[in-house]
């Protein structure tokens, strides 16, 4: 018999829908393996215990509201909550209250959700202050960022979901690293009025999980996506995978390449066709113009920050801001029109495929330090186009986990899931 | 000699220059005009004035930070502040203090202007509770909303600028009704983190002023555009205007109809060109598309109010969110699809000429009330379209003033503000 704190968010909220489990019991259990664990994996910006265990109790009294009644959930600390501190792992907002939550975060309560804290973050969820979280699986290694602490928090067991944000690779490559679902929806599925904006024209709202159905689940509390049942039937029956090497193949190691390797396999023995991706010559030009979006609007974001408190800046946050700076309004707008026009073009990309198949990060989990948090070259790609992407954890030689990613065309966040969820099933059948 | 409060920003700005003038001076004369004008306009929703004359002071010493600096400005009351309360007319955020400025804000002290207060809005920048700000060429009127007391505060000289905000006619309408000039840019041009969301499809940061020349010293200031030396040099020689008088018409009153043809007939006076426009079918959806997405964000970015305030929202705002929930994703998917379509589409408009003439406001200001704002219908489509437009004021037959409005094709903000200041000199010419 699991404890609770092992069960995935499905598996608790079927347990308490049978009256096996309480809400109240499930937070202590989680609370309990965050005191253990959390001296190791330092995966919180902020606990309320005593307000989750209270709120749990609440909604044990309450009919339900969703499917995940009862569910803890930790928030990256870029998501306003009211009843929280909101710190962004910046000094300049050391105890910082704001007055309301975000509106994923309402919406995570209006689900039933019992919000047990925040998760540590990169500074402002750039490349900048690193957060003090470990990989659970090996604490010398990073479990990637910037959502550091919803990845490593979902993966250590002491929470089962996790709400998350994405800018470049911010969501995948961390599942990667520590072997979780990692789920960036559709750009702007879930609205993000709350959080801290730093680039928006690509920062998206998802989630980490330790199973495909939970994701799906997480979903449909915090948007108004509706594939819930579609999902549950499984991907098509005659499943086109493309898989997409380049253009960073070079980048790949050789975990990750061994990686993508078995998992076609295994999707062309479960009797997928298989194609090979060729990207469209355009996309050439993406990846710059992704980094003068990226450097450009965090620099008007953070505008009151650099004028008035760059001392609390990191350098590494400082020298982005700095680049953003120089980069003219022309510039800028060039940039966009090559996003706006790979967007176009990426719909060729599906024109003879369901998904894309590609690598989640270069390899496995770098050692941890105060700046490496491995490449986002394999998720950036796709942040930007706007498509849904999501790692699916793969079983892994080592002590380190790995994965790999589906992607699908903007929109199609349930095939998304489902080409995941057939994925995670093939490479665990034995 | 004029008073320093009735100085446009670009003549205080020319006078301080010349040291016949201090920013202590002109923000002092500044306050008192509003000390005598308040109780009657109702303009502004929080004011520091020791704070701001302590502001002036310090840029007084200071070497100047741009062509505004030592000029003061008056801050919508959604757009956060970190020194003033921030307040969205909702008794759910009174006394809320934000910890920072927005990036706008921000951007406004970088350049050595100086915030003098908050300008009264309706709540949440919506339909809902009405701001009590009243029109300053006869109380008995409303000024427009939601940016009432914006427009108004620069209608009676209280400040000569200010930064305000449109999502669907929430800057253009009131201009009119105040006889101001009133921008709002091409969407996306200003920032807008810091910004309370509300819809940010088409939520859009713009001013009110006293003249072209401040609208685009202050577009300088809030945002990347570069375009002031060519904006000085006016429109191009052989101006092509084409009349947009469609879908509306029906709506437009007497006065709207008559200045609209005054302003054709005098710009072909002066030797545009002029020509008619046919809206491309696919706008008829276009008004229905911006209603469903307006009513399905806003039910988003207020989720937490919604959920946990509801009693503080005003029945109107209420209803609307109402709305918004019976609105299923795939409506609002279908919404964006329009849009994105008709922007596509709008591109045609511009294929024969430079800019669109047409109505700024069905008819003059209508009498005050708790609810009555003037409908937002010669402005929605534009704001939807994301294309910059401005209100030039027009002289008027009776005590209220009247506008049309310039539009031009997204990106073009120097264009419209040079097709906007010629029509401003060719309807004051003699």
């Amino acid at each position: 018999m699991s404890l609770p704190y092992e069960l995935t968010a499905s598996q608790a909220a079927h347990a308490m829908r049978e009256r096996r489990l309480t809400s109240e019991q499930l937070v202590r259990s989680c609370l309990d393996r965050i005191a253990a664990q959390e001296p190791l994996v330092q995966a919180w910006a902020a606990i309320d215990a005593e307000r989750a265990m209270a709120t749990a109790r609440a909604f044990d009294a309450q009919p339900a509201r969703g499917p995940l009644h009862g569910v803890p959930i930790g928030v990256k600390d870029v998501i306003a909550t009211g009843d929280l501190p909101t710190q962004y792992n910046s000094p300049i907002y050391r105890g910082h209250q704001p007055p309301r939550d975000a509106s994923v975060v309402a919406r995570a309560r209006r689900a039933g959700l019992v919000v047990i804290g925040k998760t540590a973050t990169q500074e402002f969820a750039t490349r900048g202050r690193a957060s003090p979280t470990r990989n659970p699986w090996s604490p010398g290694h990073t479990p990637g960022g910037s959502s550091s602490g919803s990845a490593a928090a979902v993966a250590a067991l002491m929470v089962p979901l996790a709400i998350s944000t994405q800018t470049a690779g911010s969501i995948i490559r961390p599942a990667s690293y520590c072997g979780v679902v990692g789920f960036k929806p559709t750009f702007d599925a879930i609205d993000t009025a709350g959080m801290k904006p730093i680039v928006p024209s690509f920062d998206t709202l998802g989630v980490h999980a330790r199973s495909m159905g939970d994701a799906a689940l997480a979903l449909q509390a915090l948007s108004d996506w509706t594939g819930m049942e579609e999902f549950s039937h499984g991907p098509p029956a005659s499943l086109r995978i493309s898989v997409c090497r380049a253009p960073f193949w070079a980048h790949a190691e050789t975990a990750t390449r061994n990686v993508l390797d078995l998992v076609a396999r295994r999707l062309g023995g479960a009797g997928a066709q298989l194609r090979d991706t060729i990207l469209p010559q355009a996309f050439n030009e993406l990846g710059a113009a992704h980094d003068t979006i990226s450097d450009y609007e965090a620099r008007q974001s953070l505008a009151y920050e650099w004028d008035h408190c760059r001392a609390g800046l990191s350098p590494g946050l400082r020298a982005k801001l700095a680049r953003g700076a120089m980069i003219a309004g022309p510039a800028y707008r060039r940039a966009c029109r090559i996003v706006d026009e790979c967007r176009a073009a990426g719909e060729e990309l599906f024109h003879d495929c369901d998904c894309l198949l590609t690598p989640s990060a270069p390899g496995l989990a770098p050692p941890f330090s105060d700046t490496e948090l491995g490449s986002s070259v394999f998720s950036k790609l796709w942040t930007t186009l706007g498509m849904p992407s999501v790692n699916v954890p793969v079983p892994a030689a080592g002590p380190l986990p790995i994965g790999v990613q589906i992607v699908a065309r903007p929109g199609c966040d349930t095939l998304a899931l489902q080409v995941a969820g057939h994925v995670g099933r093939i490479v665990h059948a034995p």
